[in-house]
């Protein structure tokens, strides 16, 4: 049986993933009146004098949807809410299994972006935080932005800013490694979608200067007229040298090549134009831009993909569940950029300086360790 | 410590009552494999080609929303959905520890009708049936009726048909001990709200012919002009002597009593005026109608209550594990009014005419037996 046909069975046995169970018992009368009526309208005239105490005597500090509208789902599109189920499911148990979070799917029948912002909104009394989830772009923008703004509760669009922290992680232990300074280096990323912007956004927070990004029509440069709205805005914030062309004119010289696009679209050859030390991360899943034997074949130095079978696996499953268990803990009101920053200095840091070398730049998927550093960091953060 | 003092305590202890868990190991690469990418990238496509798909390979045939707007919470009022929340977390672990139902409390920040609607309507995807929990009257009406309409999975409002239906079982067998047959019966239920008018008709449907509705200005009783829509309704399919008058007036020579309504508002002299062998059901909680020792002082035979510390019981916890586990279990598409009389007749049936008596007319709230007879009773009903 392939993966696919296992990952079937598991799923018919055990009808999905997801169970919600009870922290107290009710065996008897006296645990009913305890946790159910008359004793539960105790905690009720808490939570009406003081709306915080709903942290103390519920457990809505440690909620988090799971919020999709089925647009984006892995690499199937728009599949729609009910087929996206098993994706959210499994979303959330990686939350319990790695930060004790209790998150829950919320697939929603609509793709009106108003509608989802409403309807998000409406539910955030239950939940601690929001984690949006394959909501297709340019809509997820829109979505993310008016709700962070709108929501007394920290929203978090995973494929957004989980891609863009674990990868600035990784580019921060690669360029170490290699002893480029990020604002020295030269940094291309192909695909101009929610992740690559997320991704160029959060490069240059951390100190990047030159970074430009290239979409299937070739470079994001002012005065190109194909480009979406966010596409324009980066355009005005991005390539240093207003260069113009397709991938393989713009890797041309480069030190870092990141991908967030399309399986087998660099070649060796494209890589042996970057410069000497080149840093390759080709995340296309599960076919990557560039296998990582072609890279480096191609001269490539380091090379990272997102899969599990080759070394340094990108995965978000570094991030999400120690950005929220960090946000939740110090009941952030909102996911801050020093926040993403801190977490992706603290994955970082988790690869020691003597252990650090070219099939080691990230931490492994399971390391236990991750979740805590990176929910400090963001405590910290949140409470300076 | 009192009730609610203990209460609080537990509910701080645990920091509310929920929690959301996994069904599957998540502890190396191959479980992630399986559980999320790739292979869950299967079951997705599976129900991209069948809808229904969604119920093997999803938790959804199991989960079940706990929805309230906080409007009418316990004897609490309109606390909003916030102060709700240890309510729902509670009625949740119910779910669970009766009929093994995920549930999960959606506690909506809006009181508008047609966006509750629309709100229960988008998350429909991610559940297998809706409860409708401490919505107030006349909005729970058009809300659960435009819900059950619109949606392809059953809707319940527990506050009605809950208690609707755990009121008729004990009306069954406190009938069937005095000898008295449903259709001969007369029967006053004082409270003419969403409990009291749901009430009304599950007894219609179970063959009675005389049950008068009284509300705070009287009988209700075509041409009164002080009834709302609702109340005029029931006023033209009840009340078959058109008595009018108040509920001292309309007590007198009736064989059942139901109050639904507010504490010490019957007196022994109130009883005093009923058949003999009166039937005594006093609701209101946690102060009912007339104290069980009054109401016997004045001549009633069965009493019955809302309180665990009186005999005879009458607790929603009878009827809605099993009614909605019989409903998911037959992947019921609506829980149907013969399925409600189903459901009474069961919950009665649990006890055996040879234990009948004027203090066991009712299963005790914990008998595990009466989850089971219910759902097969409504499975059967469904499967018809």
């Amino acid at each position: 049986m392939d993966v696919y046909e296992k990952s079937l069975e598991l799923h018919k046995k055990h009808r999905g993933k997801l169970a919600v169970t009870s922290k107290v018992e009710v065996k008897n009368m006296e645990d009913l009146s305890l946790a159910y009526t008359p004793g539960v309208a105790q905690p009720c005239r808490e939570i009406v004098e003081d709306d915080n105490a709903i942290y103390t005597y519920t457990n809505k500090g440690n909620f988090v949807a799971v919020v999709t509208d089925g647009s984006a789902v892995l690499g199937l599109g728009n599949i729609g809410p009910k087929a996206a189920m098993p994706v959210m499911e499994g979303k959330a148990i990686l939350f319990k299994e790695f930060a004790d979070i209790d998150a829950f799917p919320i697939c929603l029948d609509t793709q009106d972006t108003e509608e989802i912002i409403r309807t998000v909104k409406l539910l955030a009394p239950t939940f601690g935080g929001i984690n949006l989830e394959d909501i297709s772009a340019p809509r997820c923008f829109e979505i993310e932005r008016r709700l962070i703004e709108e929501c007394d509760i920290p929203v978090f669009h995973d494929d957004q800013h989980g891609t863009a922290i674990v990868v600035s992680a990784g580019i921060i232990n690669a360029l170490k490694l290699v002893k480029k300074g990020i604002a020295q280096a030269s940094i291309v990323i192909n695909g101009a979608g929610s992740a690559g912007i997320s991704i160029c956004k959060l490069l240059l927070q951390i100190g990047a200067k030159d970074v430009t990004l290239v979409d299937l029509k070739g470079a994001l440069c002012p005065g190109e007229t194909w480009m979406n709205e966010a596409q324009a805005a980066m355009a005005n914030i991005t390539n240093p040298n207003k260069q113009t062309g397709d991938l393989a004119t713009i890797m041309k010289g480069k030190d870092v090549f990141i991908g967030v696009s399309a399986p087998n679209i660099v070649s060796a050859e494209m890589v042996r134009t970057m410069n000497s030390d080149a840093i390759v991360f080709a995340m296309a899943n599960p076919v990557p831009e560039i296998m990582p034997d072609v890279a480096k074949e191609g001269g490539a130095r380091i090379v990272a993909t997102g899969r599990s079978d080759f070394a340094n696996q990108i995965n978000n499953v570094l991030v999400f569940p120690g950005i929220f268990r960090g946000a939740l803990d110090a009941r952030a009101a909102k996911i801050t950029e020093a926040m993403k920053v801190a977490a992706a200095k603290a994955i970082a840091s988790v690869v020691k300086d003597e252990e650090l070398n070219e099939d080691y730049i990230i931490p492994n998927s399971f390391n236990k360790d991750v979740v805590t550093v990176v929910a400090n960091a963001v405590k910290a953060e949140a409470n300076k």
